[in-house]
């Protein structure tokens, strides 16, 4: 321990430098695949070697390979949380070391999480059947990913589907009834949702989506009694508050009861979006919820806890539960009801605490000030493109993303694309929208400012010409003044 | 980030202290279900609380409800890797926050994963159809768990062996070759293979084992033609190597050649007892790996890298990318070749980060000298348990388990098991063997020593009186002592 508490501190005054200084880095790699392997020995060394040495192999050899997710010019994909009570926390989780996959295998790891999917529950107001409480049937879980949580909730549902057919025909096998069922979402959803119907091993159908990338009741009503009439068994429908592609939410209260009545189970991804509704102003746009089965978003996005803490509520927790149950000796334990069924791995480290530091250090105040923020970024971004006539918002901007384009031809945009990725200092990723190539701006970093996104646009009188990117090359509108 | 300078070296200071002091702790927490909820407010705050209440609540709220994994008292289930070189890694992993689902989402973040993975394999001796290098076909990658190892080969070899019945009988529906499809593995093997099937909707059947609870390749072959002549179609087989309850270890050079010629996809699971194999001593325990389609263990077991790292090989990465890529515009990019569709979860945190410390600190060497000590202490216990007549070890001590019971009824050595876990000095868990309820003792923490062993056989002139475990209770041999 004499290591760890020398080397601790020099990390985290490593770790603090990185984070003070980062947006001095180019925020996307200047290598080529396979960069890395040159670099680096081709096998393990038989003895240690030195510590001071593998630190100046993090500048040499790693440092040059990373995006930079938390620089304030990543404007990539969605945020990846990053705050330094998440971190601490972190720390104190990896000491501890406990791998909680019961309640026996460390009780708290079981019950913080619990109680903290509680607190969070109560934070975005959820009907109370979401509140575990002493003595609710329903509650919250973390799992890795929304993939998980998408996977889980599909595979439960499945499951629940199978026996219901089952019940009253029980002449009919398994394997017949697998086939004959059909899951539905957005044909915007996440990629990882197809991912879990082919895991599954159960057909999915993509719903079209309305003129703001939006599924409707009537869309999903269209194809549910198609479906019946071929004699399929509709039993899933995954829906979006907030698309990867352009932050769409689809509309959950036509939704959730014809799910209801259609006896679907509806899950509902918010992965990215679902921090906002800690915000009044955004809760609205949860309204529906009453009628999900489950309910999924990433803390590890956009509220400050650092990767991996996805959060997931179901109404019926037996039904996760019921779901996989396998309990061999060495897992069964007298208070077994607080065991954890509820995902794919069985081990989990001790990831509430950092929900706990989070929660604690910032306030509910706190993190809506950062959510709030983050929004009126993108706003003043969207001002930016909206004043200038050369380009298009391509969809309503809502939360932390702007989906924009130049007026023209796909190939147009992809050439801006190229450029900008080419000068390293901002990074986007694009997405398509109705056939179009779009660019996407997400407000990603907890440091970025209103002066990042002015230096995103353009050269601005707005930067200080002594600042950090004195010299560097101009951006987005820029970029478009040397293409013609 | 002064807040994270200040609190992060106190936060190491705290982890440092704990992990020194760890054994002063009880193991085992003496808390009931739900005794955290009472200690904690029902909301979170709206306003930031103080950071010392924060760290005064991990010690009020958190530290009586842990079961100390890393506690030399700590014998149960099996090791929770730990090391400050992990920690620290962990650490840089955090700060630089990228989510590596993707070559482009940061390339060092995938590329030294892919390098370390064949270190390890090179480690371990693995066959070069397992190395990826610059040209092979095969290669590894970081999971969560073994469970989604598992999950994932078994899902990879679903989808081959559909396509293959499929090629030479088109007629045949994907529903009716599902429902055909069995899978195989010991009745010895962990649960979460079985889970897997249930996961993927395919048949389990469990192979009976020899009397040292391994599967043998007479017992295999003959379900296979049971099975084949009832119309079922065998596809997948998981071995165990080091199973969960006594470390068994499947035959895998007679099994391997039958799965090969029946063209069913092996895959080994060695969760625990992979780490063992960078030994030479041990690694005639891994012969019959080449007959492999996939190989996983976790040296977040046993191998000193905090959880989570779960290594996976596989013969031909295209079997595992085939069959879920599903890959939307916002993660294309030119590189895709490097990137990754290998597990359930899309995000990723750079944890070979951890691998690449933790094998540059130790050494190769340092590594097998901590597999040794390990299991010189297993065989100390196993030499106290065959000294004590009323005692009888019940599975050979190959590794750092000692599956053990007292000579008499299960009744018996529940009361024993419970007696041992009320005293709170050292934790245990059972297993079944036979019908037989035993107690495993495995050798878990870093920091073990034989002082430890010695006295959780009981009282014992080798530990000083002045040692920290003055006036606790004694242990095994005295538990029973107090039954008759």
């Amino acid at each position: 321990m004499k290591n760890f508490r020398r080397r601790g501190r020099e990390m985290v005054d490593y770790v603090a430098d990185y984070l003070e200084n980062i947006e001095q880095r180019p925020v996307y790699p200047d290598v080529e695949p396979g960069y890395l392997r040159s670099l680096i020995p081709t096998e393990a060394p038989l003895e240690p070697d030195n510590y001071d040495d593998i630190i100046k192999d993090v500048e040499r050899i790693i440092m040059p390979g990373v995006t930079h997710w938390q620089s304030p010019y990543f404007f990539a994909y969605f945020p990846a949380a990053s705050s330094y009570p998440a971190m601490l926390a972190d720390m104190l989780c990896g000491a501890i070391g406990c791998i909680g996959f019961s309640w026996a295998a460390s009780p708290a790891c079981t019950e913080l999480e619990t109680v903290m999917l509680d607190w969070l529950g109560k934070m975005l107001k959820l009907p109370e059947h979401f509140i575990a409480g002493t003595h609710g049937h329903g509650g919250g879980v973390i799992q890795s990913t929304a993939s998980e949580a998408t996977l889980m909730s599909l595979l439960a549902a499945r499951c629940k589907a199978v026996r219901r057919v089952q019940e009253t025909n029980p002449e009919r096998l398994e394997a017949e009834v697998l086939s004959k069922l059909v899951a539905y979402s957005s044909e915007q959803a996440h990629s990882s949702v197809e991912r879990a119907s082919l895991i599954g091993g159960v057909m999915m159908r993509k719903v079209p989506t309305d003129n703001t990338y939006a599924v409707g009741g009537g869309m999903l009503k269209k194809m549910l009694e198609e479906d019946r009439a071929a004699g399929l068994i509709p039993f899933y429908f995954c829906a979006t508050l907030g698309t990867t592609s352009s932050c769409a939410f689809d509309h959950i209260t036509e939704l959730g009861p014809i799910c209801n009545e259609e006896n679907m189970w509806m899950h509902i991804d918010a992965a990215y979006a679902g921090s906002a509704f800690i915000c009044p102003e955004f809760r609205p746009l949860l309204n529906g919820i009453e009628f999900a089965d489950s309910f999924n978003f990433n803390p590890h996005k956009w509220l400050l806890i650092n990767f991996d803490c996805s959060t997931m509520w179901v109404k019926k927790r037996q039904d996760i539960i019921g779901a996989f149950k396998v309990e061999p000796l060495y897992l069964k334990h007298e208070n077994q009801e607080s065991g954890r069924h509820w995902q794919i791995p069985l081990g989990r480290r001790f990831r509430s605490l950092k929900m706990w530091f989070v929660f604690r250090l910032y306030g509910i105040e706190g993190l809506q000030a950062h959510i709030r923020k983050q929004v009126v970024l993108a706003k003043e971004f969207e001002s930016l493109v909206r004043a200038d006539k050369r380009f298009e918002i391509c969809a309503e901007v809502v939360m932390g993303l702007v989906c924009f384009r130049l007026k023209g031809s796909n190939e147009l945009n992809q050439l801006l694309l190229k450029r900008i990725t080419e000068s390293r200092t901002i990074h986007l990723v694009p997405c398509q929208l109705s056939g179009l190539f779009v660019l996407r701006f997400a407000v990603c970093s907890r440091v970025t400012d209103s002066g990042h996104v002015q230096h995103a646009w353009g050269p601005s009188t707005s930067v200080s010409k002594a600042g950090p990117m004195q010299g560097r090359k101009c951006l987005v509108s820029c970029c478009r003044c040397k293409m013609s």
